[in-house]
């Protein structure tokens, strides 16, 4: 008897790392998109009513439809499906909401299917669906999302990736404050074209950044986390930004970035003990300034989807 | 009785190693400097006739000597050396040969003086010294030759290193052939700006090398040593690139490109009985064009300057 009905956890994904620039991400726990589909009879793909979020309920515009299409046209597949997205956490945050769609969409579809495909080669359809809601395909979120960890990108033509240890003990705590960054703009901020000199500053951080991650180096780690490119023009639309930066890295972050094109930020922590403390302070900030913030502490997630 | 007179080897170096550029350097077996260093009873810093190439006997104008000098001034000290080189290797080969001079020259003084420095500290004087030669600092020819390994930058201001593990049975052919390039005229080939997207590509790149160095993935290796800003610029001063590359890597090379601003090229095998069944291909080309070449076939040399 064939699987008729699935559910999937897609976890949400923090790119770019500081200076990895359309290079860098990682999976984390908690949050991300629980995706169930369930074959129909006929070819249909439908998209019901979403939790968590409004997105589009048009199979043509919707992330996660587009990536099965991909997907079933590969196989020229005529297998139709009910499609229902719970968004564990808000689109438009910085942690790759479309990535988490697209990713475990074309995962469960997958899995329907009988897996004709491996996870790896699940990527290329995920970014399709990804295209469509970017514009271009962002591997540093999908990449995590579908296959868990710390995951780089070596080339995007053709797609090569490949995964960075982490520590063990490694906590990251995701702060999303709750206000409105395109990423169409925040995009735009960034430059086009770079010194020889600032790209050398941001591959020796690349660089410097794996190689902590392969020896828990944390003093070079916490040197690495910097970024020419992004951060510089996009932090001014992140409400206290510099505030609670330097209280995290006053207080034991190891390091601290822009998530993706934000608002939300991550902070690396050496213990979970070291993140708590620090917390609590954070919410402080946000508390005084009326704004609604979340937090969400916990290890890079070694999985990518899986199913539930 | 404190040591009067020393000689030292001043290993050579690869800088670059294609995506790193100004970042990796490793150093090379077999050539390189032999530094001898005697004190003398005044303060004279005195260059003596070198062997192997003609070099500036100036102790102004010498890299040896304005490494040294800086040193001494760190130091407030008076001490005289008569300074003597050997150079193993020709001066403008690509191989960091004002590096070597200048590394092996405050590594010897150091430990005439009773190592006041550990050798980690004995770099800003070195570069000093290597400033003198090329205009700039060039840390990824420097610290290779001082410190030995693979070696990478990751910031210049201010200086901060880290050394990235090799495979045990890796090996480096280094193919010179015995013409004329200028670093000044290499550098000025490379271009001043690059567009985010060829910046990306490079620390993909960059990144991937220093995994595939840590995990020993020769097909990632192979991947990673590519480079968008000098090798496309460069390797039109370099007799026979195109064919002496192609013939490496159909035959067995993990990486090949050139070797700092050239026209030493650089290949790297995953074994020793590889490397040998190429060079005698490598050979004939440049019998072929009557043009002289040297070939040298080392590990990565894991030492910096050694006293010998």
């Amino acid at each position: 008897m064939s699987l008729n009905r699935i559910q999937v956890f897609a976890p949400a994904s923090v790119a770019n790392v500081g200076p990895g620039y359309d290079t860098f991400g990682f999976a984390i726990e908690h949050l991300g998109d629980v995706i169930s589909l369930t074959k129909r009879s006929d070819s249909k793909l439908n998209i019901l009513k979403s939790a968590g979020a409004d997105l589009p309920t048009d199979p043509a515009k919707n992330v996660a439809t587009v990536a099965i299409q991909s997907l079933l046209d590969s196989l020229d597949s005529q297998q139709g499906f009910d499609v229902h997205i719970k968004k564990l956490f808000k689109p438009g945050s910085g942690l790759g909401s479309s990535a988490s769609s697209a990713s475990g969409a074309v995962y469960a579809a997958n899995k329907l299917l009988g897996e004709p495909y491996t996870d790896e080669q699940l990527l290329e359809f995920a970014l399709d669906g990804e295209e469509l809601a970017s514009g271009m395909i962002h591997a540093d979120n999908v990449a995590p999302s579908l296959l868990g960890g710390f995951q780089a990108v070596r080339s995007y033509e053709p797609l090569e990736l490949f995964r960075i240890p982490t520590p063990e003990e490694l906590r990251v705590l995701i702060i999303f404050p709750d206000v409105e960054v395109k990423t169409s703009e925040a995009k735009g901020l960034v430059p086009k074209e770079l010194s020889v000199k600032e790209a050398r500053e941001q591959w020796g951080n690349v660089g410097a950044l794996i190689h902590a991650m392969h020896t828990a180096d944390y003093k070079l780690m916490s040197h690495a986390i910097t970024d020419r490119i992004a951060e510089p023009v996009r932090r001014q639309l992140i409400p206290h930004y510099g505030k609670v930066k330097q209280y995290a890295m006053d207080h034991g972050a190891v390091g601290f970035n822009i998530s993706g094109s934000g608002p939300s930020m991550f902070a690396l922590f050496k213990s979970a003990e070291t993140a708590k403390s620090c917390m609590t302070e954070i919410e402080k900030v946000y508390q005084k300034a009326d704004l609604p913030v979340m937090l969400n502490l916990s290890r890079i997630n070694p999985n990518g989807c899986q199913v539930i």
